[in-house]
């Protein structure tokens, strides 16, 4: 069976997260409808990560298997067209060998978190960014954010109900830098733990307002401890931008 | 009576436009509304650009005769308060005195045009650009954009419907720029025909697929004829990004 890979934005405020769940809408059931609706299969799609209940993403990756060999330029203005009322897009689309797994042979994940830092609420970015009033030291965040990178044990970075086997994950780039009025976070690893950005964000955000030192974000890594975490950031300015695959290095 | 200046952010999807329309949605009568709810006066409130349905601002300026001297903090957290299921928000706000109008006063307008330059319909920002599907030379449309600085009869960019007595207009700024998967139109001067922007962002796309010259912009400039008007570009990509005053030159 021709297998596809394909790249997809998405909305997440729109949706009860990625992940297909009976009679909510998230963006893998989207998909999934739309597949239908194109070629009449019933299919499961993989995706290389399962976003939560308004996170966004603009560069999540996905597969199906389709039983006839499609051109791929077909497959997706087809899944466009019946995505018109989503807010769901296909980005692009490729024929892929069946050895390959948009979420298995994954190797690099990055995030974006979008922080608007001005006294003015969000009109236009509403849902999309986490409005946070009182200066951010950006240099700040970014300078504290560098102890993260590495190998850790990331359990206070992690949700309570995080199902992975092990809080060990190795951190390959955490960057914060100002952009206009937004602060913007980058994250980029093998995988991530449940919440684990969010979770970094938040804290990072003590550092950026001065009610923590770096050393509190050092103390808080150590301790490996939930309960050292700062305030989880909001779905709202979380982005999936982008995955790397084995074979593209 | 004291009078308040303040800027405006708003999602022109969600209204008719922003002058205020009996019995329709418009960022004016929700502004209005905002402001009896927090002080209860009736009240009109004057701006420094009535823009169409669909159309955004970062920057729209504002001001509003209150009958009491309140803080301007409090004038701005009062307003964002009221406004908080509009998709309007208010960035700013400052005491002005009693001959500075928004609009009278106003001496430039600057506004962006967003198209989105891929094959992938957007899913973030429906809504929010214009989405071109087929590659635009930006380049040559900058270098054919700045044939409309300067003085001109603009009838050929204007809507047939424009009330303004004369088409004379002088353009000061007309930038064209790739960003990223965006192609961003700027575009500055004292004051603008009805539907000139995006009469003259849709003829430069033109410029960009390749469909007409440098010289077509030039000609369909000189002719001042309507008809010689590309296709007038879509409201979902412009902004209003600012309002310059002549005390602030």
């Amino acid at each position: 069976m021709p297998r596809y890979r394909f790249t997809v934005e998405y909305d997440g405020s729109a949706y009860n997260g990625f992940q297909a769940q009976a009679g909510q809408p998230t963006v893998q059931g989207a998909i999934e409808a739309a597949i239908t609706a194109f070629c009449g299969q019933t299919v499961r799609i993989a995706a290389a990560g399962r976003t939560d209940t308004g996170v966004h993403a603009t560069g999540q990756t996905c597969h199906v298997d389709l039983d006839k060999a499609w051109p791929t330029s077909t497959v997706m203005n087809a899944l466009n067209a019946h995505l018109m009322k989503e807010a769901v897009a296909v980005l692009d689309c490729a024929a892929v060998s069946d050895d390959w797994h948009a979420r298995f042979t994954a190797n690099g994940r990055k995030y974006l978190y979008r922080i608007l830092n001005r006294p003015g609420r969000p009109a236009l970015d509403r849902g999309r960014v986490w409005h946070v009033r009182k200066p951010l030291d950006a240099e700040a965040m970014h300078a504290a954010a560098q102890a993260l990178i590495g190998l850790h044990d990331f359990t206070t970075f992690r949700d309570a109900a995080c199902q992975s086997a092990s809080p060990l994950k190795t951190l390959d780039v955490a960057r914060v830098a100002r952009v206009g009025e937004e602060v913007h976070l980058v994250f980029e690893a093998r995988s991530f733990l449940h919440r684990q950005v969010r979770s970094m964000a938040g804290s990072l955000v003590e550092v950026g307002l001065g009610k923590w030192t770096p050393a509190d974000l050092v103390a808080a890594l150590a301790a490996a401890d939930r309960a050292r975490c700062g305030p989880v950031a909001p779905s709202d300015g979380l982005y999936l931008t982008g995955v790397t695959y084995e074979a593209e290095a």
